[in-house]
C-alpha cells in the first residue's frame, strides 16, 4: 500500500497518495468516477496553457503578487516540459465526471499548485492563486476551443496532403479514358484524371467548410467565470490573458463577446464537428469507390491495383485486400455517430451552463484524430501506391454501349436507344448495331463516338489545382 | 374510369389518362413508385426556372430554334403562375422513386413539352427540346441547391425576427437581477436581460454558420451533364444558363468549377444541413430554458409567465402549458434525426453520382421549413408575450445562498464555504450566517453582495445588438 | 368568407367555421399550429376506437348514462366509416402541436360529442362524456402503442412475402455455383441460392425480433389519466375498456401495470422503432448487393438481369436502373434518421410525461410505412423479376483464383499461394499454374476444386425455409 | 533499439522484434495501422477461447494430432491466465485495421502457435494447426457475438441492482405525496413512491428488451469459415466446437443455422445496441429527473436531497453537484450516437461479408462497459443516498391548484376550471377560491381533495416487485 498523506477540503479530510502532486479534489473524484476514458492530454495542456497565461496577467494586473505569479508560471512550464506518460501520471480523471468539467480544471489548479509552491517561499493555492480570475466553467470551455481548434488544424493539413497525392495521380491519369457509372451502370465515359479531379474536389469543399468552422473556435469565452458575468474578473484581465494565450501559441484567438452563449452553448463546436462528420461522409463514398474499382483481382471492376500491405487472409491465399479503406470507412461509421453525440449533449445545456462539456470534447477530439490518422494512413499506404489498370479501363469503354448517347445529337434519342438496345439484345458492339441500323456510317460513329472527345478533357475546367 | 391516350417511349406503349399533362415516363412512375410523400413542389418550380432558362440560352446559342425556345419559355411561364393545387395535378410523384430524381426531372420536361407544343406550330420534344443542353443527373442537384439556398433565407430571416423580439425583452429586463443556475443548482445571479443576450448570441452565431453555409449552395452543378464531363452541351451554354437563373431569381448563383463533384457528392447540403441540425439544437436548450423557468405555477420556478394560448388539458382544469415551446422541441428532434439521414445518404454515392437526391433535398426542405414555421410560431405565440415575474426573480437572489461567491474575494473561499454550508444546515439567510461567522459587518455584506453589482452589467459587452 | 358559430372554452369565446364538427380547442389549435404534416388518420381512428370502448364500458359500469353511451358508440362508428378525405375534414390538426396529442385527443372528444348530440336528446359533453374515465395523458399513448402495433404488422407480413419469393429464387439457384466475395476480393464459390439464403436468414432474425418488439406494444398505458394514478377513474373500468379493445380489433391487448411508466416513458416504442431501423440497414446490404450484382450491363459485375421497369435516363437510351433498389435504400436512410428523432425524443420526458409523443409516432409510422411500401414494391417490380446470369456466374468462378484455398488442406497454405500468385503473375489459370508447380496432377486439381464440391451445398442446413 | 529476428508470410520477409511472441503479420498490421484505440482484450479472450476449443474438438476429429491439440491448449490456458497488462503486451493491434478483424485473429493465431511450439516438439503453424476449421471470418463474428453477450450481463445485472435500490426507497416513500408535474406544469398529486416506480417499470422493460436481445447473440457463426460454406470443415467439427464453448463458458452458445448471413449481417449485435441505446434514453430521463427534483438549494425543486460526494464548483462555496447524473447523462449521449456508428456500420456489408466488424464490436463494448460503469456508479453515489425532501413535497401540494382536478367529478369541468383561475389570480388558496364559489362546502373540499386519496395509492398495481 502507497504512504498517505492528508489533506481537506471543504467536504473534509481526505487521504491521498505520498508522492503525487494533486490534491484532495482530484483524489475525490478518481474514486467516484471509475468508467470510461481519462481525459485527453491534450486539453490538459490546454488548460495548463490558460494557468499560465493567467498568472502571468494575474501578476501583472496585481489579482497576485509577482512571485506567486512566477512560481505559478514556472510550475506550467514544468508541466508542458513533460512527455505523455509522465503527464498523465499527475492526470488521473475521466471524462465521465461532473459536466462543467470542474474536476479536470481542479486537478489543474492542485497539480499547478503543488508544483508552484515548491517554487515559491509561500504556499500557492489551488483556488486563491492558480484559479484566480477564472472558473472551471470558463477556462474548460476555453479550453475545449483551444484544442478543437488545434485538432482541425491537424485534420485540415492531412487532407491537404492527401489532395496533393491525388492530383499527381489526375495529372498522370488524365488523358486516360475510363467507362463511367451512374446508378451503377454503365455511363458515358470520362478519364481516370477527371474521376480523381471529383474526389479531389469534394475534400477541397471539405477543406473549405472546415477552416470556415474552426475559425469560429478562436473566440474563447474566458472572463464569463461562473455564470457568465464575469464575476471575480475585468474585461481588462480577461482581454490580456486572451492575447497571452494568442501570443504563446501564435494562434489569433479572441475574447468571445457573450459570455454567457460561451457556458451554456457549444454551438461554434457543434458546428466544427459537423464538418467533420461531413468530411467522414465524403471519405466513405471515396474510400468506396476505390475499393470497388479495385475489386477483383478477376470477379470484379479490376480497374485499380493498390498496394499489397498484409497478406489478406488467413485462408484465402493469393488474396489482397483493400485494408486501408476498411480502416478508414469504419471510421467514417464513427464520425457519423460522434456527430449525433454531440449535437445531443449541445441541446442538453440548461440555464446559465451546458454540462456535457466533457464528453463533446472528447469525442470531437476522438473523431479528428482518428480522421487525421486514417486519412494519412490511407493517403501512405493506398493512395499514393494506386495504379490505373489502362488496359482493362480501356477495353470496358470499348466493350461498353454508353457512348451511344454521343448518337443522340446526330440521330436522336430514340433511334440512339433502340440501337443499343439492339447491341445488348444480339450482344454484339454498339458499332455493329449503329451500322446495321443503316442511320449513320462507320466514319460517322468513329468521329462522333471518340470516347477522349466524349470526355470534353479539353474543355472542361476542373484541372484547376484548387477549385 | 379516365379515358387514356396512349404514348410511347423506349420501353413501348404506355396508357395516359386523357387530360393530364405528363407523357409516359411520368406515368410509369407514378404506377412504380406508390410509397412517400409526393415531391416538394419547390423542387418542381426550381425545375421549371432551369428549364425556361435553358430554353432561353438554348435559342441564343442556335442549340433550339428560337420558335421552340419561346415556346418552351411560355409553357414554364404559364407553369409558374399556377397555385399549388394546380401545379400539384400535373406532378404527381413521389420522393422516393430513382434516386437520381430523373423521373422528376422528365415529369418536367414532359409536362412542359406537352404545354409548349401547344404554344408552337411543330412538336416539342421533352428530351431534344426542353431537356436540351441538360441531364436529369445535373438539373437536379442544381434544382437542390437552389431551393435549399432559398429555403435557408425563410429560416434565417425568421430567426432574425426571434432575435429582434429578444432582443426588446432583454433591453425591458436589463437590470432585472435573477438568480444564475448552472448544474441546476443555484449560481451567482446575473440580470434576466443577460440571460436573454445568451440565447440571442446563440441565435446569432447560429445564423452566422446558416450564412456560411447558404453561401455555398450557390456554386451549381448544371453542366455536368451525365457523368460530370458535359457532354452534349459546352461549358458556354452552361455560364449563360446559370446567368439567367441569377438574374431570375436575383440571387447570385455560380458556375460550380468541378462538375463530376457536384454529381456525386453533396458536401455542400450535407454542410447546410448541419447547421440547421446546430440550430435545432440550441432551440432545444433555449426553449427548455424558457419552458422550465415558466414551470408552476406554484411547484415550478415560475420566473416567466407565457401566454395561454389554448386551454391546456382535457382534465386538469387551470393548467396553461408551453405547447409553442414543445411544438418546437419536438420540431428540433426531427431535424436532428433528419441531419442524420442526409449525412448517411451523402456518404453512398457510388461512381459518377450519388442516387440519394430526392431523399436529401425532402429532408432538408423538411428540416428547413418546420424550423422556420416553428420559430415563427414560438417567437409569435410565446417569446412576444413572455413576461417576467420580476417579484419572484428577486426574492429567489434574496433566498440563495450564492452571493456568497462575493464574499469570497474578501475573506477567502474556505471561510466562504463554511458561512454558506451554515445558513443552509441553520435554513437561515446567508447575511444572518456571515453575520454569526463574525467574518464582516452587515455593512461589508451589503456592499459585497449587491446583486446587481454581482452581475456586473455595467462592466459587459453583452449588449451589443449584434455581436 | 365562412360563416361563424360562436363557441367557448375555459378561455373564453371562440368563433368556429359553419359545418364543421370539431370545437373550440380544435379551433384555436389549428391557428396556433400552423407548421408540418397533419396527424396521421391511423391515430385518429385509433382514438375514436378508445372513445366508442370507453363509452360502451363506462355506460355498463354507470360512469356515463346508457343513452348517452349509446350515443357516442354511434358517433363512433360513424365516424370509422367514413373515408380518408372525409375523415380527415374533421381532423385538422397538426403533428407539430402540444407534446402530449392533448389537442388531438379533444378533436376527436370535441367532433364526437358533435356527432353523439345529433343522436341524442340530451347535449354530450366532450369532456364530462366522450372524455370519461380518460385523459389526454393516457389515451393519447395508448392510441400510441395500438397504431404502432398494426403498422407492424404489415411491415412484418411484407417482409414475410418478400421472403417467400426470395425462397422461390433460391430453389431455383440452389446449385448455380457463383464467386463469393469478401473485402470485395474474390473468395471461395457458393452457390447463388446460398447467397440467398444469407439475405433471407437476415430477413428471417428481423422478423423475429421485429415481432418481439412488436408484442411489447401490446401493454396498453389506459387508465393512467393524468398522470398515472388513475384519478377519476377505476382499474375496473380500465381493464374491461382494454378487453372491449382487444375484443373489437382481434388484438391481445393488455392491461400495462406501471402506468407511471406508460405516461412518462416511450420505451417499447422506441425499442420497436429500433428493429424497424436494424431491418432497414439489414435491407440497404441486401438491396446493394443486388444492385452491384445487377450491375453493368458490361462495365459492371453482370451477374444479375433485373427487371426494366421505366427508361433509366434522359440522355443516356438503354441504359436500365435499379430503381427500386434505389427508393428502398432512401428509405433506409431515412428510416435510421428516424431512429435518432425517437430515440431522442424518449429522452426527453419530465417528471410524469413525455411531451414528444406525436413527433414520436408520426415517425414511427412514416418508418414503418415507408418499409412495407418500399419493400414491397422492391419486392414486386425488381426481386420477382430477377433472374441470374448463370453462364457469367460460371465464367467468373472459372477464371478466378480463388478456388486456390481448396488446395491448402492439401499442399499447405504457403504453397496454394504462391501458386494463386504465379496465376495472377502470368494472367493464367490457376490450374496452369498448379500444374507447373509440380505439386498436383491435373487429377487432383479437378478432384480438390470442384466449385460445387467447394460450395458444400450437400451438407449446410442453409435451406430451411425458416432457419 | 530492441534485437530483431526475421519471419516470413506470403509477403516476404518481416522483422520483428526479439521477445514478443506474435509472428509477421500482426508486426505488419502494427506498423500499417497506428491510429485509435487498440483491440479491446475481452475479444482476444474470446478468440484464445474459440482456439482452445477448435484445438481440442480437431484433436478428436483427426484434424490436428492431439500432440498439437494438447500445445495448443496448453498455450491457451497460458494466455488466458495473463493479467491485462501482460496479455495486452502481446496484442498490439488497434479496432482501425483491416474490417474482418483477421489481422487480429493472425495476432491470435501467431501467439498461440509460438507458445504452442515451446510446448511441443514441432513446430505449430498459425494457419494450418491453430486456425485448423476456422477461418478470421467465422472466428471474429463468433467472437463478437460471445462478448457483447457477456457485456450484457454485467449491463443487465447492474440495472437489477440499482432497481433493487431504487424498490427499497419506492418502499419508504409509498405514501409520501407529492405534486405531480406534466409538461413541467403542476398537475395532480402522486406519492414518490409512485414516481420511482415508474423510473423502475421503466428499467425493468428496458431489462427485459435487453435480455430478448441479448439472448439472440447465442448463435454463433463459427463454421462459415471463409464465405459462409462451411468450406475446410465440416458442420460435426462446427457443432463440436461450440459445444465446447459452451461448456467451458457457461453460455448456452448455439450453432447458427445461416452462416451466410452469420458473416454478411451483425442483426443481432445491431439489435443488441439498439437496446442498449433505448435503456441510454430512459437513464437520460430518470437522471434529469432526479437532478431537476434535487435542484436548488433554494432556487429549485428542492425536492430531493442527494449525496454531497465533491466540492461542487471551484468558485462557488456550498454548492453541491448532480456530478453522478452528469456523467451518467453523458454517457447517455455518447451511447445514443455509438448505436448511429453500429447501424450504419451494419448497413454498409458487402456480398458475403461486412467488413466494419471491429468498430461495431469495439463500439458496442464501449456502450456496455459505460453503462454498466455509469449505472453502478449512479446507483452507489447517489441513488443509494437520495433522500426525500418530505415537508417541501407536502407544502408544494397544499400550495398547488391542481386538486382541482378531483372536483371535476363533483362539479363539473367548467365550474373547476374557474375556481382553479380565481385562486391564481388572486394568489389564495384553492380552498378559499372553492369556498368562496359556493359550489361546495369546506367539509366536501376536504374530502374530495384529500392528497393521498387523490393518489390512488391503495388501489394501483404499480408496487409490484417485477411488473
Amino acid at each position: 500500500m502507497a504512504e498517505m498523506r492528508v489533506e481537506h477540503d471543504s467536504l473534509g479530510e481526505v487521504q491521498i497518495p505520498d508522492g503525487v502532486w494533486w490534491g484532495p479534489q482530484t483524489e475525490r473524484s478518481r474514486h467516484n468516477f471509475t468508467t470510461g476514458p481519462l481525459m485527453p492530454l491534450a486539453l490538459i495542456r490546454a488548460l495548463i496553457q490558460v494557468k499560465s497565461a493567467a498568472a502571468e496577467v494575474n501578476s501583472q494586473m496585481d489579482v497576485i503578487t509577482p512571485t506567486v505569479g512566477q512560481a505559478i508560471q514556472a510550475a506550467c512550464q514544468q508541466l508542458l516540459a513533460l512527455d505523455d506518460q509522465k503527464l498523465r501520471a499527475q492526470f488521473p480523471l475521466r471524462v465521465y465526471q461532473t459536466g462543467s468539467g470542474t474536476q479536470t480544471n481542479m486537478n489543474v489548479n492542485e497539480v499547478v499548485a503543488h508544483l508552484a509552491s515548491a517554487h515559491s517561499a509561500q504556499t500557492i493555492l489551488p483556488n486563491d492563486h492558480v484559479n484566480a480570475s477564472q472558473s472551471s466553467n470558463d477556462t474548460f470551455p476555453t479550453a475545449m476551443n483551444m484544442v478543437a481548434y488545434q485538432a482541425m488544424t491537424a485534420t485540415i493539413s492531412t487532407i491537404a496532403q492527401l489532395n496533393t497525392d491525388l492530383l499527381q495521380k489526375e495529372t498522370r491519369y488524365q488523358r486516360t479514358v475510363k467507362l463511367g457509372r451512374t446508378h451503377l451502370q454503365d455511363a458515358t465515359p470520362l478519364t481516370f484524371g477527371q474521376e480523381i479531379s471529383g474526389w479531389r474536389a469534394t475534400l477541397v469543399a471539405d477543406i473549405s467548410t472546415l477552416k470556415s468552422a474552426q475559425k469560429r473556435l478562436l473566440d474563447l469565452p474566458l472572463g464569463g467565470t461562473a455564470v457568465g458575468t464575469g464575476l471575480n474578473t475585468t474585461p481588462d484581465v480577461t482581454a490580456k490573458i486572451i492575447s497571452v494565450l494568442a501570443r504563446e501559441l501564435a494562434i489569433p484567438f479572441q475574447n468571445m463577446t457573450n459570455k454567457f452563449h460561451g457556458l451554456s452553448a457549444h454551438t461554434e463546436l457543434t458546428n466544427a464537428h459537423s464538418t467533420l462528420k461531413t468530411l467522414a461522409t465524403d471519405l466513405l463514398k471515396i474510400a468506396n469507390d476505390i475499393r470497388f474499382l479495385a475489386s477483383g483481382p478477376r470477379g470484379g471492376y479490376g480497374e485499380l491495383t493498390i498496394p499489397a500491405n498484409e497478406p489478406g487472409s488467413s485462408i484465402m491465399p493469393g488474396k489482397v485486400n483493400p485494408t486501408q479503406a476498411e480502416a478508414l470507412t469504419m471510421i467514417a461509421t464513427r464520425v457519423l455517430g460522434n456527430d449525433v453525440t454531440i449535437g445531443v449533449a449541445n441541446s442538453q445545456g440548461n440555464f446559465e451552463m451546458n454540462v456535457y462539456k466533457p464528453v463533446m470534447i472528447a469525442t470531437f477530439l476522438e473523431s479528428a484524430d482518428l480522421l487525421t490518422g486514417g486519412i494519412a494512413q490511407f493517403d501512405r499506404l493506398l493512395v499514393q501506391g494506386l495504379q490505373a489498370n489502362e488496359e482493362v479501363m480501356r477495353a470496358t469503354v470499348d466493350g461498353s454501349l454508353m457512348t451511344v448517347t454521343a448518337l443522340s445529337p446526330h440521330i436522336g434519342y430514340e433511334a440512339s436507344a433502340k440501337i443499343a438496345q439492339a447491341a445488348l439484345r444480339d450482344d454484339t458492339t454498339l458499332k455493329a448495331a449503329a451500322l446495321k441500323s443503316g442511320l449513320l456510317t462507320a466514319a460517322q460513329f468513329d468521329q462522333w463516338t471518340d470516347p477522349l472527345k466524349l470526355t470534353n478533357i479539353d474543355q472542361s475546367s476542373h484541372q484547376d489545382p484548387d477549385f
